[in-house]
Formats: structure tokens, C-alpha cells, sequence
């Protein structure tokens, strides 16, 4: 597809950058987020299963990513066999189980096609998910960075970038709008442990666009804010309960409290898709813990000794009253309240 | 030496723990940090300079167990040749020239053989110097112990322990003196990036003792604060200032900003060689800043993009406001004031 319009120009995504997801019609191409920063190698994926394979390996990643290259693995597997929706759906559902964008994605595209699209119209629609996600992306890109200020020092999390979407990104959309805008004076990218999606994928990427950025180790964020003046914490959310209360990567919520106490704001960048109206607050959110070995190994090799357990948490929960503002497509709430949710959203 | 005493066995330091400073007359056993925890294995030094590579080298590391070895060194040096003294001072000293403890150490034994004592004078004086290190380590285990309930759940930081110290340890000696006294329900220690010394060496420790322990992620204990009552966070200090701010490990700062959110004590444990009296508050005291390589490559591997920037400052200064208790071998100060400071070291 081509991601270049004139919004997403004038908003810093330049043609010539790498794109993570590029439809060749006959294949897909996925940049291998396993390999980077190092290589800047593609997987070239010709069928549902190499898709599949692609997802559960986490050659992609990032919930919106996920989805979209799914959309693409199912009009792969129509164009060889028309027959093969049910077996391609489900191959590509598992690939990623708990991951709710890539079910959403599939679930489009098969109603689309019970109710007698051609594979031609499948892969309009699947291009169409990918755009709707970029578009999304660079609207609230221009909603976030109206609230940065010219000489703006910030801190983001994780990898929320053109890696984790269909281009641009949510909380690292922001800042990249706001680079194009000429306010970010710098970004300090905390590397994320254990995954240190900060150091491999989000100083990639701060890099590629020439973002003037720094990493810094998740502990030294709050000790930075008082050597100096930073403006904004810009993180995104893998869930947010009906009263602002924001799931995000472990970490985010030590940032939340820093930040508070130092009068440093506090931003989440998600599209309206994230909200999640049934959940009425984050003690509602199910935290995944996951296996200690993600912390006391690194690469296959042991840093702390064999058999030690360890409290290995993937998210947090950062409540609404420490948010100052939650940038979605269709709008901003400052200061979130339940009615102030319900009200954008409605 | 013998580290064992009535006092040592009570506190829970046991006659078959792996003791990493062995002084055998003949030489001098250290307890090779840079291979833990995958390895327990010894470096005999027969020399100074054997004793100032191992410094230098990081084989042993923690400003008390330095000094404590560069003392033995000494010795090692005069037994030799007695006209070693300048020499051997000047290349120990050198080893780590920012380390206090070094220098006291040194300075200690040179004053000494200055007044006409001999070899076996200045053997007895590093081993006086070992020893007066665990006894004040003991007596802090003791009153740090004294202040924690039985059932609690601790977070510490970086190393503190037997590994850092003559024995016993500092902030993990508090634990150890408290699991000894039945008092600990479950250990949280930080893995501590970028250097993981929490990860690699107080887990190696806990598990030794068989203290209940997990290993936590720097920017998840905030969200463990969330999940389940902490009792105290407890760590060692680098430096106190006059009115008991302190400076310690990078991330130490983050721990307590989230400690007094949640009502989590805090307590500070070091000797009153910590104290810097000169120093009115935590802003004169300069904090060192290290290569990002430290954060961008791991054992030399690139985990961000090669030549990306980073911040990596190795301490942080956390205001004595957030201080619940400094524990040190004279005493305890509660809610440190500089007047309280005074008057605990007059």
C-alpha cells in the first residue's frame, strides 16, 4: 500500500522510511522487529501460515501490527484457495490468542466475506484496515503534539511506533508530529525491561527520524526529573476502563507517580478502540504475570542463579487522577472522569 | 579470619557461608564477583598487585569489602619486601580512585608502619579493620531488625550484602539479621540496571540463605506496591549529607517517590563513615555519569542502535523528607533532621 498522503507528509512520515508492513499483492512483507536494531531484514510471507508463523514468532508485534498483517494473511490464503477461510481464520486467530486487535481484524474481513465479497473486495478491506490505522495514528499525532509546547523535553515507554501500528504510532506518533512541528527538544526513551522494547525498537526508530533522544535505564526516569525540566510523559495503553484508569507496559505506572510528584504531565495516546466500556475501572483489568526466566536470563544466558523466582508482571494499571490528558482519534479528555469518557465516546 | 562469633551466629551469619574476603596469611581468597551466579569460584592473590588487578578488575567490589582488601594487599606487600609500603600504596590506591573506603583503608595501615610497627603489626590491623566492618554491619543488622515486624514484606536494591562489606552486609544484613530472627515473609530485591548487581549478587545471597525471595523489574515495584502490602523498602547509601539526604544506587530515588505513595517505610542502612558532615544537602553531592554503552550493549551485544545516546547516571539522591529511618552502627535516626544528624554522630 502506500502510506504517503499529504497529511501524513506534513505530520514527519516521509516516504522514503521504513515500513514495518508493505503489501506486495502477491506477498507480505514484514520488517523482523526480532533482529533490529541490529539488521534491517524482512520476512517475505506467501501464505496464512507464514503470516501466522511471522505473529507467533514476534517477528510482529503490537496489537494494532498484529491485526493488520492478519487482514493480509487471509487474502493470501483466498487467492490461492478460495476454500480456505475457516482454516486460515483459525490458524491466524491462534497465533497471538490474547491479542483483541488481530481477532477484530479477522472477524471484519470474514463478515465481509459470509456476506459474498470477492477476494478483490477482501483485500480492499485489508488495505482499508491498514489505512484507518495510519489515519487514526496521524490524527491524534496532530491532537497530542497541540498540547506540546516549542522546546518540549519528554519521556515515553516501551515501543508505541510505526512498528507496533500500520505507520506512525500512537504515543511515539505524538512526539514524531511534534519533531515535524520542530518543538520536541528531546525525548529520553526509557528501555523497558525485561523486553527493552525501548532500547531495540523505539530508539530504532527515534534514530531512523533523526529525533534528538536519549535511553535511560526504567529506575532513572524519576531521578532525571530533578536534574531537569521535563515536560510531558507520553505513553500508550493496551486497555483503558471506563473511568481513564490506563493498562500500559510494566513500568508506566512508577513514571504515573514520578511524574506527579515532579508536576511533569502525564499523556496516553490510544485509539478509541482501546477503551473498553465494560471494564468500569482498572482493579477490573487482569494483569498478566509471566515466567521468571524473561528476567533471570538474558538471551539464553543466566543473571541471576538457576531456579530463583521473580514477580515478572507484563502491565500495570495507572489510574485516571494521574493522567492529565488521554489523546484518542476522536478527541481529547483532559483530567478523565467516567462522564468525560462516555461523553467522547458516545 | 574468623568471622564466626556468638554475636555473628545469632544475627544468622553461618560458619559455612561463602565468605568472599579469606585472608590465609599467605594470600588472600576473593570471592570472584564478575563470574556470580553461574560460578562460586576464588582468586588467590599473593601479591598487591595481584590485589590491585582483582580491585581493579572488579573481581570484588562495595566500597567496604575494596578497603578491606586493599589492607590485606598491604601486607601482602610488606611481608615480600618491607620497603614495598610506597609503592604498593601508591598502585592499590589507584585501583578504584574514587572509592573512599579505599583510601581510609590504606591510609589507616600506612599510618601505622609510619609510627615503627612491623608486619605482623599491620596484619593484625587489616584484620582488625575485616572485622570491625562485621561487627558494625552486625550491630546495624540489629537495630535495622529491630524496626521491622514479624511477617514483613521487604524490597531492597542493588547489593548490600556480605559481597559489598567485610560480611554480613549493610541493608541486606538488616534482612539477614531479620530472616535470622523468623521476622521475613518474602523479599522483593530490584534487579538494579544497568548493572544488575540486584539480579546477579542479592539473589545469589538470598538463595544462600535461603531467604524467601523474588527478583522484580526496577519499574515494576510501584505496580508490586499495588498488588500487596510492602512493609519497607530498604537500601545502603553511598553518602549522607548533614541533613540525612542520600545518595545511593540510580533507581534507589524511584523506589521511595512510590514507597511514600503507597505508605511503604522507608529505611537507609550505613555506617557512620557514610556520613559527609561537609555536605549540607543531597544538591552538592555530584552524581557520577557513565558511558551508554553501559545501557546500550549487554556483555557486547547491541541491544539499541549503535552510537544511540543515553543517560546513565549510577546514583540518584533521595531527600531525607522521603527517609523514614537512617540505621547506623551508633543508632537510629527516625524522620532524619540535620539536627538529629548531629546529634547521633557528636
Amino acid at each position: 500500500m502506500s502510506a504517503a498522503s499529504p497529511s501524513a507528509a506534513d505530520a514527519g512520515v516521509h516516504a522514503d522510511a521504513v515500513q514495518p508492513i508493505v503489501w506486495e499483492r502477491t506477498h507480505l512483507r514484514l520488517l523482523d522487529q526480532r533482529v533490529l536494531p541490529t539488521d534491517v531484514r524482512y520476512l517475505d510471507c506467501r501464505t496464512a501460515d507464514d503470516v501466522a508463523a511471522a505473529i507467533h514468532g514476534m517477528a510482529v508485534r503490537g496489537a494494532p501490527a498484529i491485526g493488520i498483517a492478519a487482514a493480509y494473511g487471509l487474502v493470501l490464503a483466498l487467492r490461492a484457495d478460495p476454500g480456505a477461510m475457516d482454516a486460515a481464520f483459525a490458524t491466524l486467530a491462534a497465533s497471538r490468542p490474547t491479542a483483541v486487535n488481530l481477532r477484530w481484524a479477522l472477524e471484519r474481513m470474514r463478515r465481509l466475506w459470509t456476506q459474498g465479497a470477492d477476494v478483490d473486495a477482501l483485500e480492499a478491506e485489508a488495505v482499508a484496515i491498514h489505512e484507518e490505522d495510519l489515519a487514526q495514528n496521524l490524527r491524534m499525532g496532530e491532537l497530542g503534539a497541540a498540547l506540546i509546547a516549542p522546546g518540549a523535553r519528554l519521556v515515553t515507554h516501551c515501543n508505541t511506533g510505526a512498528l507496533a501500528t500500520g505507520g506512525h504510532g500512537t504515543a511515539l506518533g505524538v512526539i514524531r508530529t511534534a519533531h515535524a512541528q520542530g518543538k520536541v527538544a528531546m525525548v529520553y526513551n526509557g528501555e523497558t525491561r525485561p523486553w527493552l522494547q525501548g532500547a531495540r525498537l523505539t530508539a530504532w526508530e527515534l534514530q531512523q527520524e533523526g529525533i534528538p533522544a536519549r535511553l535511560v535505564a526504567d529506575g532513572a526516569v524519576a531521578h532525571l526529573m530533578t536534574r531537569e525540566k521535563i515536560d510531558w510523559v507520553i505513553v500508550g495503553a493496551d486497555r483503558i476502563a471506563a473511568n481513564g484508569d490506563t493498562a500500559n507496559k510494566i513500568g508506566t505506572y512508577a513514571l504515573a507517580v514520578a511524574a506527579r510528584r515532579h508536576g511533569v504531565r502525564f499523556m496516553v495516546v490510544a485509539p478509541s478502540g482501546t477503551f473498553d466500556l465494560d471494564c468500569p475501572d482498572g482493579s477490573q483489568i487482569p494483569i498478566e504475570e509471566r515466567t521468571a526466566t524473561e528476567l533471570t536470563e538474558f538471551r539464553g544466558q543466566a543473571v541471576a542463579p538457576a531456579g530463583y523466582d521473580a514477580f515478572n508482571p507484563v502491565f500495570d494499571v495507572t489510574p485516571a487522577e494521574l493522567i492529565d490528558a488521554i489523546v484518542c482519534e476522536r478527541g481529547v479528555i483532559e483530567n478523565p472522569t467516567p462522564e468525560a469518557v462516555r461523553a467522547l465516546l458516545a
